[in-house]
């Protein structure tokens, strides 16, 4: 149970029911727990090149050829990839920052794979960056860091468009982002 | 419960608990709820404007001097009409159509204010109209037939953004809005 709760978002009520839960569970489920566990820091590595899960030392999409290598997507996290990645929106590269900025928790640019972009922004072939990160403050905020030290650069900085959710009655969207959806409506 | 059953939205399970707690509730409620309803179909009225809900011909934004008479704001509902203006984000008038087309549901443009809407936009002093629909299916094919109507006016006719929701993480957004985002991205 203390093990457990360690873990993060794991208080000490769910480390209790996880804990009665390994205990009645089958031998081989708890078996095939801590094997994965252990696959898991065996197999899986960051990418050199984008920082995202890969089973190899370069992912499978960043040494896949039929991706577009001059736009980089960034984003927060490789949760956040997986979203983008199955929306099917987008055939370039990404770049997982490993959060965003905060400096109120301390995290400031050294704390987050910024640099690492700056240098992948220098290639030649780079021709796009996508600010893909979060639209709460710490995402705009890391947007607009970004933004900012490569606007003297040749690259076209774009970020994703931020409004109404798609599908949805507009009565059920948050005041912030009605105000967002009106400020940044477009010709038609 | 068969009146409250006829009710939209309620079936016979909520107009049983509802026709219990009525049964149950003290004698002022129960008139209070009597009284509200009769007064709603007695003082509330459709403004001769706008079609918002209204206590008088025209209702207390049409006939307010300090909003932008020039800028239109199309929705759907009163509803969203409220769900803007409490955002705070618009000072100009409204235009509720009162649903959106529907060719499944057999609602066409003479279901819904469309034509009341067109003349309103022949007035001299309309600039712009915000087409502020859903954005489900039938909320944008209105937009699309709205703005198709008004091509070779000089009004000018914009849509409302779409994309990601504010202060949420990427991740929590469903696939058409992530496409919508990416797609609808922009020069920062
Ligand atoms: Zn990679
Ligand atoms: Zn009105």
């Amino acid at each position: 149970m203390d093990c457990l709760a360690t873990l993060p978002g794991i208080g000490r009520k769910t480390a209790e029911r996880l804990a009665l839960h390994i205990l009645h569970a089958p031998d081989t489920e708890a078996r095939s727990l801590a094997e994965n566990i252990l696959a898991l820091k065996k197999n899986v590595t960051l990418c050199a090149t984008c920082f995202g899960l890969s089973d190899r030392p370069t992912c499978r999409i960043c040494s896949n050829p039929a991706r577009d290598a001059g736009t980089i997507c960034v984003v927060e996290n490789p949760t956040d990839m997986a979203a983008i990645e199955k929306s099917g929106a987008f055939s370039g590269l990404y770049h997982i920052l490993g959060g965003a900025l905060s400096p109120m928790d301390g995290i400031g640019p050294d704390e987050i794979r910024i640099k690492e972009l700056f240098v992948r922004a220098r290639h030649r072939s780079t021709r796009e960056i996508i600010l893909a990160t979060g639209t709460d403050v710490e995402g705009e905020a890391t947007a607009a860091y970004i933004a900012e030290q490569l606007k003297n650069t040749r690259i076209c900085i774009t970020r994703i468009a931020s409004g109404v959710p798609m599908g949805g009655d507009l009565h059920f969207v948050d005041q912030v982002t009605l105000q967002r959806a009106m400020e940044g409506r477009s010709g038609l």
